[in-house]
């Protein structure tokens, strides 16, 4: 049983009164309103003026002056933190909550906060709409792209620093511990499949001094990796090859002996996925292994990891290609298996909650 | 102690375990990605259909079927709404929950969820600058007005009707717990100030076949009332006074017994509160009574109302006119004595969560 599995039957959820179930559906009908109060309390430095004051907690007027909101201003946000169990008060003194804190000071959740508000919030609006048509309809808000990949480099800059916080918090949190699983095997070559700017191409060639890189990207996102595998010094070890996975054409060169995916399949829908899983397939010699980490909303340890992936599906929903998705290992197993693969290990619980698949020619 | 007081000291809240708080600020993060989500089901009749499917639940075959998503769209749904209690699984079958029935069938959820999303969702996003600046800078995304009041009768048809159904349906609920109230002064004229379209004069023509009813108001919203109180062929009984409250110069016709303000003064801000009620002052004989039903954060049973207020409050700053508010009782009450007036009685809890003040002459 996993977070995400309920304990009870269809329909008759749950230990919830009737009245606590309506406050739920209150939280989700006003969630935006939650959500722009708190990057407001954030962004004019209350939540932090909150969490300065401690166990003794801040008085109104010590809160105006340390963040220069008008009385008023100050009020109704502080009221919208005492009904959403962000802020407290005892006496004339308010202080935060453990998920006030959370919202203050926590890393994780800043880079949600902003890429929710930077990249999606507007473009959400046409959610509905994504879903019918199949395609990233919100992108439209940003730009004038068919998915997000094609304008990453064009992106405005706030936009642009948003995303790529997003993207790399949460696989630079498990390279540390999947390096030494990947090195087991000795390669001499990696290819990097969706090597993107290039931080797991980076991570190999350091950690060990005689690997080779093969890294394939689309040619935008290459460029990037270049520049910043070059200022490392480390451009003679790395072969970089444009590719377009999507085009039925493309291939992936031989000789690597250990093949890297990284949060790339779920950038692709599930035909697309077994398409691009051939292709690799197509490449490994009978040694060659495969590795693939992702983040499945089924293998999470903590309810909100499964949460803030099943939001970030609709994400590439309504702004990314409107067909990908944060996959569950239930769906995504299969698809392995389909392209002609076996998977020998799976490793879950790495970093924050992603999932290891070992895979060799089936 | 109230739904809004919290029970520990500032900074040392509360009985969530840190993980827990990570949860409760992902919900917050992204929480407009969860609102979005639940629109489209309850748009594309996927609420619908699980419910219909009952204790017995539905499989993904039969949620295709019903709805005419796609596969992709029905998971990129459901994943979301597994994992934020909205829907439950159970082997291959899928029901709604507790919250899930909330989303689908309540009605003042409802009229929450379209009232956010086509009045407040887009404009939120200036609630920083609204802020810092006292204006409802987020309005210039529904039209070039100083203040929604204005603008109401030119609303986009689809923005005028949630805003209508927000405003109406709270109110609506409490007519008939209020009517014997201000009806025991057995008055015989009564002036609703802020009488918007005049649900509340025509529910006292047709309460009592003598009352008569002075209705005040902006010329714009007026024009409705009298539109409204024809139709059903009681323009007699009616004297229609175009009055801006907020024009120094303005003031109130002497001759009511009751003077009736419903959810009006959430309108203004704490200044032009203790100046309309100057005004409301000024046209009292000794024996009048004004009654203000108002709804107050800190008089509210069910955390819903209080934390349902607060967000209110914002959508008065951002999109409304950037300084008026759902108040608390405990800031409003001192601006009725600040008026000169004494408040005899305070009634809670009536319909969705109103107060009813009695004022007389202090």
């Amino acid at each position: 049983m996993t977070a995400t599995e309920q304990k009870t039957t269809p329909g008759t959820m749950s230990d919830l009164t009737a009245s606590e179930a309506r406050a739920a559906a209150q939280r989700i009908a006003f969630g935006p309103v939650l959500f722009q109060a708190c990057q407001t309390m954030r962004r004019t430095g209350l939540l932090d003026a909150l969490r300065r004051g401690r166990q003794e907690g801040c008085t109104e007027t010590e809160l105006i002056a340390a963040t220069s909101l008008s009385p008023y201003g100050l009020r109704v946000l502080l009221d919208m933190a005492l009904t959403s169990d962000v802020v407290s008060r005892q006496g004339g003194r308010y202080g935060l909550t453990k998920t006030g804190h959370m919202l203050a000071s926590d890393e994780l959740t800043r880079v949600n906060l902003d890429f929710v508000d930077d990249v999606c919030y507007v473009g959400l609006r046409h959610l509905e709409e994504a879903i019918r048509e199949g395609k990233p309809a919100g992108l439209r808000e940003l730009g004038p792209w068919k998915t997000v990949y094609e304008g990453l480099a064009e992106l405005p800059v706030t936009v642009r620093k948003s995303w790529f916080e997003f993207d790399n918090h949460y696989s630079d949190r498990s390279y540390p511990e999947v390096l030494p699983i990947v090195f087991r095997e000795r390669p001499s070559t990696i290819m990097d499949v969706g090597a993107n700017n290039g931080k797991w191409s980076l991570a190999c060639l350091r950690h060990d001094p005689t690997v080779r890189m093969i890294a394939v990207d689309l040619p935008g996102q290459l460029r990037d990796l270049e520049r910043n595998i070059a200022r490392e010094g480390l451009a003679h070890r790395v072969d970089p090859r444009p590719t377009d996975m999507l085009d039925p054409a493309s291939t992936l060169p031989n000789g690597a002996d250990v093949i890297w995916m990284s949060q790339f399949l779920d950038c692709f829908g599930e035909d697309e996925v077994v398409s691009i899983l051939r292709k690799a397939r197509a490449a490994m010699a009978p040694h060659s292994v495969l590795y693939i980490m992702e983040t499945f909303i089924d293998r999470q340890r903590f309810e909100a990891g499964a949460f803030s992936l099943a939001a970030t599906s609709l994400y590439f929903t309504a702004m990314a290609n409107g067909n990908s998705r944060m996959y569950r290992a239930e769906h995504f197993e299969p698809l392995v298996e389909k392209a002609g693969l076996r998977i020998t290990e799976r490793i879950d619980d790495l970093g924050l909650g992603h999932s290891l698949l070992r895979c060799v020619p089936g």
